[in-house]
């Protein structure tokens, strides 16, 4: 059986991956009237008085949801909101595991912008947090910038902002071994959609300065403005800074660092063997990197990372969103700022010692149970000096 | 310190009544590939191609949405949605510790009938059946009506069809008890909003055919009909057979029973002694009743109900709505309709025996665990039938 079968099988015995269980025991009338009627209506009346007082007395401190409309799912592309639920319940067992937060999967059956805003507006109350998950570009940017604006809890879409953190500790690890600074470095990255739109951000805000962004059409370049969607636009505008017209190929001799959020087998052992010394290679397709690993080694690269468990320097986005969440309840965060992000970046690099740090270990171990505290920590750092 | 404090005091100790927790495990690199990526990619393949296949793979098959819009919260009125929550988080804990559902509140930050239902409607998919709670009538029906015609999921009111289902179960017994058939009998009504009007369509269903309806302005009368909203128009329809103009005194002294959905202290001792031979007295006003067991009792009434935890026969929904929702998620029934309803307040009456059948036994007790599993195995046979 392969890993689909075996995984179909568990999911046909479990029936559901998660659970809702008691916390109040409800054993005999007196409990009965304490966790419900007559006695609950203290709660509520506080909370009339005092709606920042849910965090007191509900479950919303310890809560986010986990949102989708299934029209970017994994590998799996547009597949609607049923077919998602999978990925959204695997999402919030993940929350639980990792940092113990609550998380509840909703599916938002409808792919239009404005309803989707409107939806997750009007059930935003019911939660404490809002993780979005598996929605396209642009509209996933859209969605979350009008969200993140219009609601005071935070909201965060991990498919963006959840691999960017977790390549943005790698490359800050990978940087220390080889001995170069941020800001001297060329990037070439591939994939222009939501992680890539999030990656060149915040590897902006630690002092890269040159990245040339390619997708299936070749490189952005403001020229091309008129074509773009919101996203490659703004992307447009903070990459390529020479505007320059060129290959992939090309780009890539000029390149310290490939950085691939975009799909199989878009570069080759020749292109990273013509990179500057010391290349470093993350290579995040899934299942299917950008190059394979064993090739990008092979080629002369000096680190390299991939998404999958099987390799070294798996940069998986379940290190970044745990912590990051269960920090921002806990500090009672309205946002999770672009600060919080970079630095939840770096306690995440931080947390591989010195001792450690190697080129096979420039990230943490996905099963590193200290990571969501630590990143936690730091949220909470940043949240108190807001 | 009183019921409200130490219900306060219990609130701010557990923060949350419910939590999420994780049924699949996720130890290691390989849980982690079967319970989400690469794995859990055939789940979704499946439902895609069948989204009937959900019940197989998720949790929707186990799982209810709470939702309300906090306009009819309790005893405490129109508190808004935030407010609502620790009642709504009481009643999830219900679902679980009396049937073993799993059930997750949703707030819906808005009043208007249209927007609320198009709200559910695009969010249902993430749940196997939806109780709507707290709701003010007239637009809980006519919500519950949209909902039930335009979703394939349960959808169940609960102040309008749970109390009705325990309410219906103790009448049955009663009658028992006083030796009178449900279509010799007058019942008076006290209360016209959701509770009120789905207690006067049950009672038809098992028999009953003389029914006056009171609210503050007085007796519902067909004459009247063009002050009425939805519901109040609809049960002048059903109720009042002779349109007669009665006081509420009046109508007791012809009446067998009384039932009180409305407010404390509607009638009084005189009233129930001018009641017919054996009369039954549910008085459900909560926490004051319509009039106080004492009281009843005193008056001569032969069977006494209430709402209270303190007194015989008690009337508690948490009879009625857990059983109702395992039974309907486990036969995969689309609807819940009037013959499951009637046939689990029938299955509710029969759980008291002929021997413990008594003046202060009408209705099991809350803390029967059997309750919900009758009930169930009463839904699923009727769901096997259409």
């Amino acid at each position: 059986m392969d890993i689909y079968e075996k995984s179909l099988e568990a999911h046909k015995k479990w029936r559901g991956k998660i659970s809702t269980e008691i916390k109040m025991p409800i054993d005999n009338s007196e409990d009965l009237s304490l966790a419900y009627t007559p006695g609950v209506a203290q709660a509520c009346r506080e909370i009339f008085k005092d709606p920042d007082s849910m965090k007191d007395y509900t479950w919303t401190q310890n809560t986010v949801a986990v949102i989708t409309d299934g029209s970017a799912v994994l590998g799996l592309g547009n597949i609607g909101a049923r077919a998602a639920l999978p990925v959204m319940e695997g999402k919030c067992a993940l929350f639980k595991r990792f940092a113990g937060v609550n998380a509840v999967p909703i599916l938002i059956d409808t792919q239009d912008q404005e309803k989707i805003i409107e939806t997750v507006k009007l059930i935003a109350p019911s939660f404490g947090g809002i993780n979005l998950e598996d929605i396209s570009a642009p509209r996933c940017v859209a969605i979350e910038r009008r969200l993140i604006e219009e609601l005071d809890i935070p909201v965060f879409h991990d498919d963006q902002h959840g691999t960017a953190i977790v390549v943005t500790a790698a490359l800050i690890n990978a940087l220390r071994i080889v001995g170069k600074s941020a800001d001297s470095i060329t990037v070439t990255l591939s994939g222009t959609g939501a992680a890539g739109f999030s990656i060149v951000s915040m590897l902006r805000e630690i002092g890269v300065k040159n990245i040339y962004a390619f997708n299936r059409s070749g490189i952005l370049n403001e020229k091309n403005k008129d074509q773009y969607d919101l996203v490659k636009t703004e992307l447009s505008e903070i990459t390529n800074r020479e505007q320059e017209d060129l290959t992939i190929a090309e780009a890539m001799k000029k390149s310290d660092c490939f950085i691939g959020v975009s799909g199989p087998r878009v570069i080759n052992e020749q292109m990273v063997q013509s990179m500057k010394e010391n290349a470093i290679v993350f290579a995040m397709a899934n299942p299917e990197p950008e190059i394979g690993y064993e090739e990008a080694v092979k080629a002369g690269a000096r680190i390299v990372g991939t998404g999958r468990s099987d390799y070294p320097n798996q940069i998986n986005n379940v290190l970044a969103f745990p912590g990051l969440f269960k920090g921002a309840l806990e500090s009672g965060a309205k946002k999770i700022t672009m600060e919080m992000k970079v630095n939840a970046a770096r306690a995440l690099a931080d947390i591989v010692t010195d001792e450690e740090r190697a080129q096979d270990i420039v990230i943490p171990s996905v099963f590193n149970f200290e990571v969501a505290e630590r990143i936690a920590s730091q949220i909470k750092k940043e949240a108190e000096k807001e």
